[in-house]
């Protein structure tokens, strides 16, 4: 059985694709074409068309596709069209704004429990789950059996807490600590990072200035 | 005068190097190779050497990077040599996070104002900020001057707060809320969307246990 490993840019599309079904979804738009999710994303009617042609025949030539089906398909594709437990540690700001956000049932994630190190936090809940000793994580995780591990702790603390999820058996970890983290072969880490983002919108920032000025220049509208 | 726009691909692994030599350099590593590199982004050294020639000649031949040096010319690449004024429209646990979060500084980021629409949080701080009014937003940007805005809403809201930041001045938007905003042309928007990145998790999760079972296969170990 050979598998066609799915480049990571295209599973970022996908998923943006699969936002902005669910948003029409909610309108109560039944069928799109290529250039709706254009408007609806800002990828273009063309790389969308590409991107689901790697997977085979989506749509209906001509008519375009059936929002529905398209968001099961996408789900599929991204194994969405399964529960997964997620853990999180880090009971802070942050990690009760991610606990709260309402997108994780829709897409069949579950977190499963919630883990601090802070003695004044530990036993009270965070929305509905009791905030439970980081130091029990490992131990706990054998019930659980999370493979997806949320990091929301202070940047001092990441690596040991992902140290923590490794040797509990999650697989997975979304990073939300401004930290490099070094973990062996076989874990996945994908790093959420505020500073980075602003970073790449302070250079489209001087980009858009420029244009301006070169609009306002006789030599730079062309 | 001609501009090379730079791919935001690209600008996005700058972000990385930035982050990764932070991180050196307060390990008071003072020189890197392009190896050191790749150990603490995963990025590949010789993807890292053809990001910097884009930008012409940084390093010593067969010595390396001075991390300083190479933090400023970076920085400097991505606009990150200057103050920039950035509104934060949401005071609850995701502003508060995103506020308090250690970065902002070291980047020359300051947050200058947060605005909310909740009447029990305006006019009481978040960290040293007064919470103002969301409806005073457009008319308060004109003292502040804000080019780069943060929305830290419920999707529900967050059009709206769009809106205000656009009419308020704001180029520049970094989008926490899980909704797809409409803006115009020369407003750059960037959604930063948890469940996008879980969905990412998700298939590569799949993929790293499709790889152990393949491991156990006789034909599958090649």
């Amino acid at each position: 059985m050979t598998r066609k490993e799915i480049p990571v840019p295209t599973l970022e599309r996908l998923s943006t694709y699969l936002r902005a079904l669910a948003s029409l979804d909610i309108q109560g738009v039944e069928m799109v074409c290529s250039s709706n999710i254009e408007a609806e994303t800002g990828i273009s009617a063309a790389q969308f068309r590409k991107d689901l042609s790697y997977f085979g025949e989506f749509g209906k030539p001509g008519i375009g596709y059936y929002v529905s089906d398209l968001q099961k398909r996408i789900e599929k594709i991204l194994k969405l069209d399964r529960e997964q437990s997620v853990v999180l540690v880090g009971a802070g700001n942050l990690g009760s704004a991610l606990a709260a956000f309402p997108g994780w049932k829709q897409h069949r994630f579950s977190i499963v429990a919630v883990f601090d190190n802070n003695v004044s936090k530990i036993g009270r809940k965070l929305w509905d789950l009791e905030i439970q000793d980081v130091r029990e994580l490992v131990h706990a995780n054998r019930d659980y059996q999370a493979k997806i591990g949320i990091i929301a702790v202070p940047a001092t603390e990441a690596q040991n807490v992902a140290n923590l999820l490794i040797v509990g058996g999650v697989k997975v970890i979304l990073n939300f600590a401004p930290a490099t983290l070094r973990a062996p072969q076989g874990i996945v880490i994908r790093n959420v990072c505020f500073i980075q983002e602003l970073a790449v919108l302070s250079y489209l920032l001087s980009e858009e200035e420029s244009k301006i000025e070169n609009v306002a220049l006789p030599s730079g509208n062309k």
